[in-house]
């Protein structure tokens, strides 16, 4: 493997483990801040591969591969939670600088070590179980009411590994790989199904430092299970429950020990009996996310720029917001696969439009791309991120 | 000559010619579009060719060269002037589509011409003669006084090419090469020193489609003859001083056809007789400039951004600024060679700032990188851009 060309000056090289989306955007920082990104790709056209000189291909699952690659880096991060522990112990050993550890990162792929974990340190979580029968099941149901959200441990994303179920039986398939040789998981994560107001996340960096920096909380809309619109900062919430839902989104990330940029996804609740805010946590995202999205163009310090001088343990920056109102709306492959006339399209409809693609070809219901508006009227930016990302994905022809 | 990677869903290859960081800050704005950039650069570690995949080395006086960089771009513009005018007309005939076209490159590579042709559409201009003898100079001299300003019409920049001269003995080496072969002009630019107030910026971008966009007019700081500070907008600018010199940058911009970013240097000066607030035009550029960096981090869509947007015949971005106002401080390269650790520390002291280095070598005197700073309080920001700038390059050492 070539060795990736070091800025002169005495900069470090940033090794990111996957080519997606996340891996690219962390391009234009990396260029302003002189910071040389290598990038372990699935393919040489890889959404990262595209933009990043460097981008070696190689697989995430193989030893030699991720070894031969993190040799030259400084500090080696990732676009996914998808390298396996043993790949990450060999890293470990050989000297190799992660962020995040693999100690932490075990909290972000296996969620019922998360859970055990966050209720240890007291953050508020929906009730739980791990079930590995059928008759845990019944017995956990039977404390919090059909229906209960089962979860596959270990990878899930955007909605797949979740199920919401009204029996037993609808997990009978992950059950049976309870105890099974070479087992993805040892039971089943149950879920009290939230009653919630909507959903929110809260966003922070850390350096190994321990220097921290959060974002304003945001409000995150999924539509099946996918993110598709993500208002910065959530609006109308409750300012204690801002400061509390900051306040443990801090904790976890010292607690756990994380390094870089990750966020924590929550369910706004009202208290059953006095009605006040609150919140119980989701899931758990070691990475930059989604719903960070849209401080790219919405805060003084991106959360791509944030996340380098993070695992750099370079002092963090600004997390400011530069306007009253951001939002982020998802772009969704739809039916179309050009783009290009869509796009020429939607800015010239709105100027200040940001929009964001990813080299991704278009497959329906993929993410490929997200824009962001910013200013001071909420409901005009709502409008038009929706027409815009709508409109690129084939939704609305005018 | 391999050929780029191109985006699915239809999006272009734009092509840039030098590989210096106005070509380097376009990568950012690329990526982010889905535009592939391609770069004909001076050398594998060009500042562009850093992070720019693909990034060929060829010379740029070289027909053959740039013909077969431009076979695989839908368009071609420069990150400088020095693409020879018979290089340019061989793109032309081959059908390359140039942005800028070389009728419009011709004003910003020829002073005289320049001259020539903003006198003839009414935009102002310091008194000015084109001097072919020694005697010339006399008489001109003798109707404007001197000093008088001289200027080589090719070839300057950044204070080079330029002489304040007290006799046209000072000229004599550039007056001996007039008429001679293959001498580079025909005749020296003389200008009347003016007695200016400050110096003013202002940035347009023009698509082949005429849309233009007009950012604030700025105020350029310059020490020995370097543009070290930028304040956008320029403080305490009469209202119809901005408008009357936007007019004049949207003229120019139509009369000479030039598309993409383009940056209009003039100076403030008073009436003679009213002592009202006007311009007079210093010197054109026909590319993103840095009086323009600052829009960067300063307004909706930067210059980098909107040169690509407007070489592809895209719709303008909004050149609204995000901030009241925003200082940019260029960095200068000092006797430091190692950045690292002077850029750990600005990081640390001013969290808000943003950083800009360019992958070059530290050299006394180059511009190597600039920092950004936006906010409310002028004086304050000013400060701070300058303490960054000057930490960098070694000035001081607190």
């Amino acid at each position: 493997m070539t060795s990736p060309q070091r800025a002169p000056g005495g900069f470090p090289v940033v090794g990111v483990i996957g080519g997606g989306q996340l891996a690219r955007m962390c391009a234009g920082p990396a260029a302003e801040l002189s910071i040389t990104l290598s990038v372990l790709s699935e393919a040489p056209d890889a959404a990262a591969a595209q933009v990043v000189p460097h981008s070696p291909v190689g697989d995430h699952t193989d030893v030699d591969d991720v070894l031969d690659f993190a040799r030259h880096c400084d500090v080696v991060t990732f676009d996914h939670e998808h390298v396996p522990p043993a790949v990450l112990e060999a890293l470990v050993s050989s000297g190799v600088a992660l962020h995040p550890t693999p100690e932490a990162l075990r909290f972000a792929q296996d969620k019922l070590a998360m859970r055990e974990r966050l209720t240890t340190i007291g953050v508020a979580c929906p009730r739980w179980a791990r079930a590995r029968t059928a008759a845990e099941v019944e017995d956990f149901a039977e404390q919090v009411g059909w229906p209960v959200v089962a979860k596959t441990p270990r990878g899930g994303y955007d909605g797949k590994g979740v199920r919401v179920i009204g029996s037993a039986a609808e997990v009978a398939d992950w059950l049976d790989q309870v105890g099974a040789p070479g087992a993805l998981h040892d039971g089943v994560l149950l879920e009290e199904k939230v009653d919630f107001v909507r959903e929110l996340a809260v966003l922070i960096a850390r350096s190994p430092s321990n220097q921290a920096a959060a974002w304003p909380v945001v409000e995150t809309v999924q539509t099946d299970g996918i993110c598709t619109e993500v208002l910065a900062p959530a609006p109308g919430l409750d300012p204690d429950l801002a400061a509390v839902a900051t306040e443990a989104g801090l904790r976890i990330a010292e607690e756990l020990g994380v390094t870089g940029v990750f966020a924590v996804e929550m369910f706004e609740v009202r208290d059953p009996g006095s009605g006040a805010a609150a919140y119980v946590v989701n899931e758990l995202a070691m990475r930059p996310h989604n719903s960070g999205h849209w401080s790219m163009d919405g805060a003084v310090t991106g959360q791509f720029e944030q996340h380098l001088r993070a695992v750099l343990d370079l002092p963090l920056g600004a997390p400011t917001p530069r306007a009253p109102w951001t939002v982020m709306a998802n772009v969704l492959g739809g039916d179309y696969p050009d783009l290009y006339p869509a796009y020429r399209h939607i800015m010239a409809r709105d100027p200040a439009l940001k929009v964001h693609l990813y080299g991704k070809a278009v497959r329906p219901g993929r993410k490929i791309g997200h824009v962001t508006v910013s200013g001071t009227d909420l409901d005009d930016l709502r409008e038009r991120a929706r027409h815009a990302a709508d409109y690129l994905a084939g939704v609305i022809t005018e």
